[in-house]
């Protein structure tokens, strides 16, 4: 099954390069197809690339979901919100997920979504990352008992409200505005984040 | 493709009795497999009917996954929360949520989900049922302008919360108790559902 042109294209590219086109293939398979429907002979066709070399850089179809996942924001972009004032933090988080993470990078989300609905595997592996990447910057900027607990049922809120708006489409939710939502929504996620008091 | 034996069955039951058993498979098929991944052969054969009376009594997958869709709960269910103390609603049904349909009904919600996160004509379906079911009772008990918005405020963020620690597990959320949730989640409820003043 060897193919020797697209072999040729991908040492033409270098190691980096095809690695990353592999990636970019597995981006917007998963995004389509979803984890089960997704597979390396796909991922490498869309990729220009045998399926040997796949197999190759990431071994296992858990392994590439893992590597081609990403959060629908960056870190960093996160972490300057949580650090603004703690009063108006609600609201601003609100304001990031509609404005920024679900206008911007809606299909990133549905991606995630898909994948971890349908395939416990995947819900594992994005657990993870969601908690040594997002739940951490959360604990480093607010260390409290509770924060882990507190942003969770923050991002809980976040995924439900993306469900309902942009995959279900239910009215009036899906054709209320940004801003309106902003109003409603921060208090909610005010309520969580506000500093913990002792129980 | 006629399986006289089948069908002999399915006399042998009456319509009724053959309509309630094929509903059943549908469920079951759609609750296992997606929306998808569900076919009319598959769930003929497990209801142990002819193919042909799916489609006889049916017409299409939409009109078969319509039919079989349940809400996670029972409409007189949700109607008795409602109309308890309005200071205490958010609690309640927090509770109710957390105790009754996260609780008793787990694969009836994760069927939904999964369906509507990887179809969109089952999306649909499900949106027209909340929105003349669920969302119609809270405006007949709550009239006001957002009533709707608000309810589906609360049903998203109960549709992310179950998604966050039934299928994607993450932690501290999955293992913390429901008593905990209760008092933490009840607030962000009230917050919608409290009286609405004038904007």
């Amino acid at each position: 099954m060897l193919n020797s042109k697209a072999a040729k294209t991908g040492r033409r590219r270098g190691v980096t390069g095809t690695r990353e086109a592999i990636l970019r293939a597995a981006r917007d398979s998963f995004a389509r197809k979803g984890y089960d429907g997704s597979s390396f002979r796909g991922v490498a066709s869309k990729a220009k690339v045998d399926p040997a070399l796949v197999v190759h850089f990431f071994g296992t179809k858990a392994e590439l979901f893992g590597a081609s996942l990403e959060l629908p924001f960056e870190l960093s972009e996160l972490e300057a919100v949580l650090q603004g004032d703690r009063k108006t933090l609600g609201r601003r988080l609100a304001a990031f997920y509609l404005r920024r993470v679900f206008h911007d990078r809606a299909q990133t989300v549905q991606s995630l979504l898909r994948s971890c609905v349908t395939n416990p595997e995947a819900a594992a592996i994005l657990r993870r990352t969601i908690e040594t990447t997002a739940l951490a910057l959360f604990q480093r900027v607010f260390p409290a008992p509770e924060t882990a607990l507190r942003a969770e049922l923050v991002a809980s809120h976040m995924m439900g409200l993306f469900l309902a708006r942009h995959i279900l489409g239910i009215e009036p939710l899906a054709s209320t505005s940004e801003e309106r939502l902003i109003e409603l929504v921060g208090p909610a996620l005010q309520h969580y984040l506000s500093p913990q008091r002792r129980r």
